[in-house]
Protein backbone atom coordinates (compact mmCIF):
# COMPACT_ATOMS: atom_id res chain seq x y z
CA UNK A 1 0.00 0.00 0.00
CA UNK A 2 1.18 3.67 -1.28
CA UNK A 3 0.12 7.05 0.17
CA UNK A 4 -0.96 10.02 -2.46
CA UNK A 5 -0.28 12.84 -1.19
CA UNK A 6 -1.30 16.33 -2.31
CA UNK A 7 -0.15 19.95 -1.12
CA UNK A 8 -2.87 21.88 -1.43
CA UNK A 9 -3.66 25.60 -1.45
CA UNK A 10 -6.43 27.07 -2.43
CA UNK A 11 -8.19 30.95 -2.99
CA UNK A 12 -8.34 32.83 0.55
CA UNK A 13 -11.61 32.77 1.76
CA UNK A 14 -13.19 29.94 0.38
CA UNK A 15 -12.66 26.96 2.66
CA UNK A 16 -16.14 26.21 3.35
CA UNK A 17 -16.99 25.49 -0.56
CA UNK A 18 -13.93 23.31 -0.43
CA UNK A 19 -14.63 21.57 2.37
CA UNK A 20 -17.77 20.85 0.70
CA UNK A 21 -16.62 19.70 -1.95
CA UNK A 22 -13.48 17.78 -1.59
CA UNK A 23 -15.83 15.43 0.78
CA UNK A 24 -18.39 15.30 -2.16
CA UNK A 25 -15.71 14.20 -4.14
CA UNK A 26 -13.94 12.20 -2.12
CA UNK A 27 -17.06 10.01 -1.21
CA UNK A 28 -18.53 9.68 -4.63
CA UNK A 29 -15.44 10.12 -6.72
CA UNK A 30 -12.21 8.35 -5.10
CA UNK A 31 -13.84 5.77 -2.56
CA UNK A 32 -15.47 4.10 -5.51
CA UNK A 33 -11.91 3.66 -7.53
CA UNK A 34 -10.42 0.77 -7.99
CA UNK A 35 -6.79 0.20 -5.39
CA UNK A 36 -8.76 3.03 -3.20
CA UNK A 37 -7.80 2.08 0.45
CA UNK A 38 -8.74 5.47 2.37
CA UNK A 39 -8.00 8.82 2.59
CA UNK A 40 -7.30 12.00 5.52
CA UNK A 41 -7.89 15.60 4.77
CA UNK A 42 -6.03 18.06 7.05
CA UNK A 43 -5.96 21.68 7.52
CA UNK A 44 -3.54 24.24 7.82
CA UNK A 45 -3.42 25.92 11.28
CA UNK A 46 -1.09 28.19 10.21
CA UNK A 47 -1.98 28.54 6.95
CA UNK A 48 -5.93 28.03 6.39
CA UNK A 49 -5.85 28.36 2.51
CA UNK A 50 -3.46 24.77 3.11
CA UNK A 51 -4.36 21.25 3.23
CA UNK A 52 -2.82 17.85 2.96
CA UNK A 53 -5.01 15.59 1.13
CA UNK A 54 -3.80 12.09 1.89
CA UNK A 55 -4.97 8.54 -0.27
CA UNK A 56 -3.96 5.35 0.58
CA UNK A 57 -4.22 3.25 -2.46
CA UNK A 58 -2.94 -0.53 -3.40
CA UNK A 59 -0.32 0.79 -5.81
CA UNK A 60 1.32 4.06 -7.36
CA UNK A 61 -0.70 3.32 -10.76
CA UNK A 62 -3.99 2.38 -9.15
CA UNK A 63 -3.92 6.40 -8.82
CA UNK A 64 -1.42 7.52 -11.60
CA UNK A 65 -3.28 4.93 -14.11
CA UNK A 66 -6.61 3.44 -12.87
CA UNK A 67 -7.58 6.81 -11.46
CA UNK A 68 -6.22 9.21 -13.58
CA UNK A 69 -6.62 7.87 -17.09
CA UNK A 70 -10.42 7.08 -15.80
CA UNK A 71 -13.29 9.32 -16.75
CA UNK A 72 -13.54 9.90 -12.67
CA UNK A 73 -10.76 11.70 -13.05
CA UNK A 74 -12.65 14.51 -15.19
CA UNK A 75 -15.49 14.65 -12.56
CA UNK A 76 -12.82 15.04 -9.71
CA UNK A 77 -11.44 17.67 -11.61
CA UNK A 78 -14.75 19.19 -12.42
CA UNK A 79 -15.60 19.65 -8.35
CA UNK A 80 -12.31 20.73 -7.26
CA UNK A 81 -9.76 22.47 -9.65
CA UNK A 82 -11.18 25.85 -9.63
CA UNK A 83 -10.06 26.01 -5.82
CA UNK A 84 -6.47 25.84 -6.51
CA UNK A 85 -4.07 28.18 -6.33
CA UNK A 86 -1.27 27.21 -7.11
CA UNK A 87 -2.27 23.57 -8.98
CA UNK A 88 -1.18 21.21 -5.80
CA UNK A 89 1.91 19.35 -5.97
CA UNK A 90 1.18 15.43 -5.59
CA UNK A 91 4.15 12.86 -4.53
CA UNK A 92 3.61 9.34 -3.90
CA UNK A 93 4.95 7.78 -0.23
CA UNK A 94 6.11 4.31 1.26
CA UNK A 95 5.65 4.10 5.27
CA UNK A 96 8.87 3.17 6.55
CA UNK A 97 8.13 3.13 10.40
CA UNK A 98 4.86 3.91 12.42
CA UNK A 99 3.85 3.86 16.32
CA UNK A 100 1.48 4.95 18.35
CA UNK A 101 2.04 5.86 22.21
CA UNK A 102 1.32 2.98 24.07
CA UNK A 103 -1.40 4.63 26.30
CA UNK A 104 -2.76 6.96 23.94
CA UNK A 105 -6.60 6.70 23.84
CA UNK B 1 -5.17 16.27 18.53
CA UNK B 2 -3.04 17.96 15.79
CA UNK B 3 -0.97 16.66 13.25
CA UNK B 4 2.76 17.99 12.91
CA UNK B 5 3.93 17.31 9.40
CA UNK B 6 7.30 18.16 8.60
CA UNK B 7 8.55 18.30 4.81
CA UNK B 8 12.55 16.84 4.47
CA UNK B 9 15.03 16.45 2.02
CA UNK B 10 18.00 14.70 3.05
CA UNK B 11 21.89 14.77 1.15
CA UNK B 12 21.67 12.47 -1.54
CA UNK B 13 23.05 8.75 -0.61
CA UNK B 14 22.21 9.03 3.51
CA UNK B 15 19.04 7.57 3.03
CA UNK B 16 20.24 4.18 5.30
CA UNK B 17 22.00 6.40 8.01
CA UNK B 18 19.25 8.89 8.16
CA UNK B 19 16.60 5.80 8.75
CA UNK B 20 18.82 4.42 10.84
CA UNK B 21 19.07 7.92 13.40
CA UNK B 22 15.17 9.31 12.82
CA UNK B 23 14.21 6.13 13.89
CA UNK B 24 16.72 5.84 17.23
CA UNK B 25 15.42 9.94 17.72
CA UNK B 26 11.95 9.17 17.62
CA UNK B 27 11.77 6.27 19.91
CA UNK B 28 13.91 7.69 22.00
CA UNK B 29 13.56 11.43 22.11
CA UNK B 30 10.31 12.24 20.43
CA UNK B 31 8.04 9.16 22.21
CA UNK B 32 9.25 10.37 25.88
CA UNK B 33 8.14 14.05 25.10
CA UNK B 34 4.96 15.41 27.00
CA UNK B 35 2.22 15.37 24.71
CA UNK B 36 3.22 12.85 22.17
CA UNK B 37 0.61 10.89 20.76
CA UNK B 38 2.08 8.61 17.72
CA UNK B 39 4.26 9.14 14.66
CA UNK B 40 4.92 8.44 10.89
CA UNK B 41 7.43 8.04 8.58
CA UNK B 42 6.88 8.10 5.24
CA UNK B 43 9.68 8.02 1.81
CA UNK B 44 9.58 9.49 -0.81
CA UNK B 45 8.80 6.95 -4.18
CA UNK B 46 9.60 9.75 -7.09
CA UNK B 47 12.24 11.42 -4.83
CA UNK B 48 14.09 8.86 -2.44
CA UNK B 49 16.00 11.81 -0.56
CA UNK B 50 12.08 12.87 0.14
CA UNK B 51 10.53 12.10 3.86
CA UNK B 52 7.45 13.20 5.58
CA UNK B 53 7.83 12.87 9.28
CA UNK B 54 4.20 13.45 10.62
CA UNK B 55 3.90 13.81 14.40
CA UNK B 56 0.56 13.90 16.45
CA UNK B 57 0.41 15.89 19.24
CA UNK B 58 -2.33 16.90 21.86
CA UNK B 59 -1.79 20.53 21.22
CA UNK B 60 0.33 22.83 18.75
CA UNK B 61 2.08 23.89 21.67
CA UNK B 62 2.98 20.37 23.22
CA UNK B 63 5.41 20.44 19.76
CA UNK B 64 5.88 24.54 19.56
CA UNK B 65 6.69 24.80 23.23
CA UNK B 66 7.26 21.91 25.32
CA UNK B 67 9.03 19.88 22.94
CA UNK B 68 10.96 22.32 21.33
CA UNK B 69 12.02 24.68 24.69
CA UNK B 70 13.28 21.30 25.94
CA UNK B 71 16.62 19.94 26.33
CA UNK B 72 15.16 16.89 24.19
CA UNK B 73 15.57 18.91 21.43
CA UNK B 74 18.70 19.16 21.31
CA UNK B 75 19.01 15.75 21.46
CA UNK B 76 17.13 15.37 18.22
CA UNK B 77 18.98 18.50 16.26
CA UNK B 78 22.25 16.42 17.71
CA UNK B 79 20.71 13.49 15.50
CA UNK B 80 19.34 14.53 12.55
CA UNK B 81 20.39 18.58 12.13
CA UNK B 82 22.92 17.05 9.93
CA UNK B 83 21.24 14.95 6.79
CA UNK B 84 18.93 18.07 6.23
CA UNK B 85 18.94 19.77 2.47
CA UNK B 86 17.57 22.20 3.25
CA UNK B 87 16.38 22.81 6.75
CA UNK B 88 12.66 20.90 6.70
CA UNK B 89 9.58 22.96 6.54
CA UNK B 90 7.30 22.03 9.21
CA UNK B 91 3.48 22.82 9.52
CA UNK B 92 0.78 22.09 11.47
CA UNK B 93 -2.70 20.68 10.60
CA UNK B 94 -5.80 19.63 12.02
CA UNK B 95 -7.88 16.31 10.93
CA UNK B 96 -10.79 17.68 8.70
CA UNK B 97 -12.17 14.66 7.43
CA UNK B 98 -11.05 10.65 7.46
CA UNK B 99 -12.20 7.34 5.78
CA UNK B 100 -11.53 3.85 5.16
CA UNK B 101 -12.91 1.81 2.56
CA UNK B 102 -15.10 -0.77 4.63
CA UNK B 103 -13.77 -4.25 3.15
CA UNK B 104 -9.47 -2.92 3.34
CA UNK B 105 -7.95 -5.15 5.17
Amino acid sequence: MILEVAEIHIHAGQQQAFDEAIALGLRTVIARSEGYRGHRVLKGIESPERYLLLIHWDTVEAHTVGFRQSPAFEEWRALLHHFYDPFPVVEHYARVLEAERQEAP
